[in-house]
């Protein structure tokens, strides 16, 4: 058995599983040999250990050893909603933002926004930075990044809230962990009185982080950051 | 007046201020014009407006208008003890950690640090990084950033926390602002064992971020995270 447990990640818990051409790389990058455990989880909540019982240069297969209770999500799924940012800035939030928990990204078109949209290519690596967090994370749950959607047309269920500079109101006061939860994130512009607009109609509740200015990237992290030391 | 108030960094708020060379550029750069008015601040927490009253090449001259009374700040003084990092993460996290209102930065060498120890060019390069953000942040406090010393060497007075997997204390059912308050962050390879004992030793309490394993550059943001939400 390998000292330190390598995760893996399946198309789905079975007692036989066979690997995609990438695990299989990275099995053999990791030198993991037939006998030797790893831990499986499917990316939607499932996770346990397996056995590596064939490993060839283009294919491996496990047998399922256990299932484990993970423990590792919220009580209820976590949205991110964030509006377009420059640069390398949402790699950065995606990839924190899924240590910190978020169950799946939505990407924002806003009035002021930094760039009008997203490139199929960088919302692919969007996508594999966030299965690379969730893998060092230990998470068995990786999040999804949605296609950016103009926020006016964005729908949620559950409670909504947003960072407001100047709001009297405290995001923990106001969060139940009885339906699921959403943050939204605005551009380095902030909201435009339109997008305030539409914030207050869908019901969103503004929630203060401090009489500092903080940029686009870091309030989300400073909303993400107070659920993490709540505990959860 | 500038639809955007500039803000200028002066040695001390004064009836007369002359600039420094750097803050001269700066005003040409962005502009600013005599009779404009400006934000002043001191980096030790006064701040205030002021008049361009001269502008040339090589000196400018501000005439003070008003104080402010600055509300940016925690009640108490926050200090990050933070391990030493590799390539730009200590950047990310004085850049986030200042916008979240850190006052001091302590870095640390740890047992299981990432790198031994920092050169003057980085400690230099940290300086002025946490200036800019204190600038963008309108924080009248630029943090001051303390050249390295051995965990075990540090020393603080008021409350001190760690974040530790497992831990069920939370850092704001803990935390008063009667006295100052430190935040120690270990490295990427955790504290050691004797690192552990020293904290035990300081009367540091360990506080809970949640079940996921966070990277050492996520784990200081997101404690600070939880302050700011506090709307302290």
């Amino acid at each position: 058995m390998a000292r330190h447990q390598h995760r893996v990640r399946v198309e789905a818990l079975a007692a036989q599983m066979a690997l995609s051409a990438a695990e299989v790389k990275h099995l053999q990058v990791m030198r993991v040999r037939p006998g030797d455990t790893v831990q499986v989880f499917d990316g939607r909540g499932a996770a346990g250990e397996a056995e590596l019982t064939h490993l060839d240069p283009f294919a491996a297969t496990l047998r399922l050893l256990s299932r484990t209770e993970t423990s590792s999500e919220y009580p209820q799924p976590v949205t991110l909603a964030i509006a377009l940012l420059k640069g390398d800035k949402l790699s950065d939030v995606v990839r924190a933002g899924t240590e910190l928990g978020v169950a799946h990204f939505q990407l924002l078109q806003t009035r002021y926004a930094d760039v009008p949209d997203i490139g199929d290519n960088k919302l692919t690596r969007l996508r594999r930075i966030a299965e690379e967090a969730a893998k060092q994370s230990q998470r068995s749950v990786v999040p999804e990044i949605a296609s950016p959607v103009p926020l006016a047309q964005f729908r949620s269920e559950g409670q909504l809230f947003y960072a407001h500079p100047g709001s009297p109101a405290r995001l923990l006061d106001h969060l139940t962990w009885l339906s699921p939860l959403t943050l939204i994130s605005g551009p380095e512009g902030g909201f435009s009185p339109e997008d305030l607009g539409w914030l207050g109609h869908a019901g969103a509740v503004p929630v203060t982080l401090g009489p500092r200015i903080l940029r686009a990237e870091t309030a989300p992290l400073a909303l993400l950051g107070a659920l993490a030391a709540s505990g959860v």
